[in-house]
């Protein structure tokens, strides 16, 4: 048996989920949207399934999908990639992330990551061998330092873990701390596994800037057309970045699922076509949802953090007068009727803020139901 | 970068299907069948999109489906499982061998595996920091002889890698051979991870045995719905033991993928409700196929090997008066118009025997000329 995995439990996210079912609770805690994507998507799956051919698809993914993601990342953000030397499609985000670890890390090599981190991130830098150095960003602004990451990088570090914006904290990196954090790379001759799964999840006017604008040729970037799409269960994932980085990344991909779907790639390829317009809409409803939750918990004497990437809003418990730790009062809301995420689970290291994540991508009642849940649970 | 992706190249499958649709060949060198799977089955996943939800499953699989992987090995194969504790959906039968392996070989290990074999399982258990001991068998049986499978144990022993039936070399292991194993792997407490992917692809009255039917507490077996169902893009793989074992295998699992799209899980669960007749029409449909190509080249004078299991053949090169090796026939074959796979793609050492291996899961007309080429190359 190996000993990382040994240690380990099952995901929160996972767990929290089962326990909001279990309880008839509503589910704030898992980050997935109640509606599913866009119903014209749903169709062109629906007719790319039933048109075939349903066979292997090539390993680093449809061409056409590949020139779309190209495509769509020269048009929206303001990165240039060859579609055939430079993309890859996988089987959702996680599994970019996975393989994009095993192949660039050699056992022994420093990782830098930054917490509050995704709960998957250690222990698949761990089973890859490498050894994390785990950086705190603090709240509320979540900044990165310059002398602590300089302080975190040694003749070890191989390779960078980054999520911008960044979930749990729903803040997003600047390009000025990006172009920090490459300096440091270029200097200490590190890649960067930048997970931007949340790139077109934004609020208030932020704006997401890719790893790939300021380290081109040391950045292996990943994307999720679940996230793009609101269908979080079909795990179609992009993996973006240098040919040499690019060529050593599907030599594991291609031991670990080998390729994705094809009538789902054929799907996201058509969802890829969408304009400028469906994007800012789900900005719109996503951040009126967040307007919603907020302002029922802020009425309530809830005071919560900032929020303006990804879809999740953070309360603060001791601001908000609770005095339980996160994982207490994450337990004991699920009582009460609301599944939450503490926000310790982002944590490899003892000492998180008292902190509970909400995901708002939910329909307006169970907002509503949420938040009521919470306020019982403060009493 | 990691030194064991450093020296592999990409796959001979998808190296092999990319000449072929250059060229312009027939392609009887990746195994995927040329027809789609069911109408109902792709009709059922249809629905199951245009339904939803598509949102992230349970991270074992849905319960629907894990039931429904629970009753087919309970009605087909004398194997009885607990749906909830015993049965995980990955993401294909690949992701299920890599999560294995990683969350069973602590580095240092050692892994037995057998010769020919998958070519993704060396260098995955080389990633995840077992030592590979190899075992090579010898047509045209491919028979485990006791003395070489103890000679292969040691002190170190804690994993062993077996197929059956045996892709490339369509034989099955005979529950004598299995028990043998067992047998061992009591005695030096090793687990077995047993890719049965093919285990419903049998012919000329060929029997499967599962290694859970007589190492029940110490195997972890892998299904493909892709195999079953002809539909080997989906990637809906089924892994299958004991309690102790699924539990491992889940946290490696939760990193890798963490889950498998729910409206390909659902049209899974609708194809297994299929009747012994279907199961039937499928091998009788691959063994006519079998028999045409085999026919056509036996009349040309070619000598090819025994097949009873999988949708595989090998012609025997020096046998059919080819001096070449495997694979400079394979790329003069890919000349006169078909793509084969060399089986030296299936050893990790050198020293394979002189064989190339056909799919022969294609329409009648893709098989006269597939035949026909290889007639024109042996010219
Ligand atoms: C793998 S389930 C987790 C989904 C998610 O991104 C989150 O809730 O943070
Ligand atoms: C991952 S593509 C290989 C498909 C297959 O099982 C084979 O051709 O042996």
């Amino acid at each position: 048996m190996n000993s990382v995995y040994a240690s380990l439990g099952t995901t929160v996210f996972e767990t929290m989920s089962r326990l909001a079912a279990e309880r008839g609770a509503v589910n704030l805690g898992q980050g997935f949207p109640e509606d599913d994507g866009p119903r014209d998507i749903l169709e062109a799956a629906a007719r790319a399934t039933l048109d075939g051919p349903n066979q292997y698809p090539p390993m680093r993914g449809l061409p056409d999908l590949r020139q779309a993601v190209a495509a769509h990342y020269r048009e929206r953000q303001r990165v240039d990639l060859d579609w055939q030397r430079e993309v890859t499609i996988t089987s959702g985000a996680t599994e970019a992330i996975a393989a994009a670890l095993l192949a660039f890390i050699e056992p022994g090599d420093e990782v830098v990551l930054f917490e509050p981190l995704y709960d998957a991130y250690v222990p698949m830098v761990r089973r890859a061998g490498g050894v994390p150095r785990i950086l705190r960003l603090q709240p509320p602004h979540w900044r990165l330092e310059r002398e602590a990451v300089e302080a975190a990088f040694s003749d070890k570090t191989r390779v960078v873990v980054i999520n911008t914006p960044l979930n749990p904290s729903a803040s997003v990196m600047s390009r000025a701390e990006l172009e920090m954090l490459a300096a440091l790379c270029v200097e200490h001759n590190a890649i960067v596994v930048s997970d931007e799964v949340w790139e077109h999840v934004l609020f208030d006017g932020a704006e997401h800037v890719s790893m790939l604008e300021v380290l081109r040729d040391r950045t292996l970037k990943i994307g999720s057309a679940g996230k793009m799409f609101s269908l979080t269960g079909w795990k179609v994932g992009f993996a973006c970045g240098a040919p040499a980085l690019m060529d050593q990344f599907a030599k594991a991909h291609q031991f670990l699922t080998f390729t994705t779907p094809p009538n789902l790639q054929r799907a996201v390829r058509y969802a890829l076509g969408k304009e400028r317009a469906y994007f800012d809409a789900m900005r719109a409803g996503f951040q009126r949802a967040r307007d919603r939750l907020v302002n029922a918990l802020t009425a309530e004497g809830f005071v919560t953090l900032p929020a303006c990437g990804a879809y999740f809003v953070s309360i603060d418990l001791p601001a908000s007068g609770i005095a339980m730790s996160d994982e207490a009062f994450a337990k004991h809301a699920v009582e009460h009727g609301v599944a939450t995420i503490p926000i310790s689970a982002f944590y490899a290291n003892p000492g998180a803020p008292a902190l509970i994540r909400l995901c708002f991508a939910k329909r307006d009642e169970t907002l509503d139901r949420g938040a009521e849940a919470l306020v019982r649970a403060k009493r």
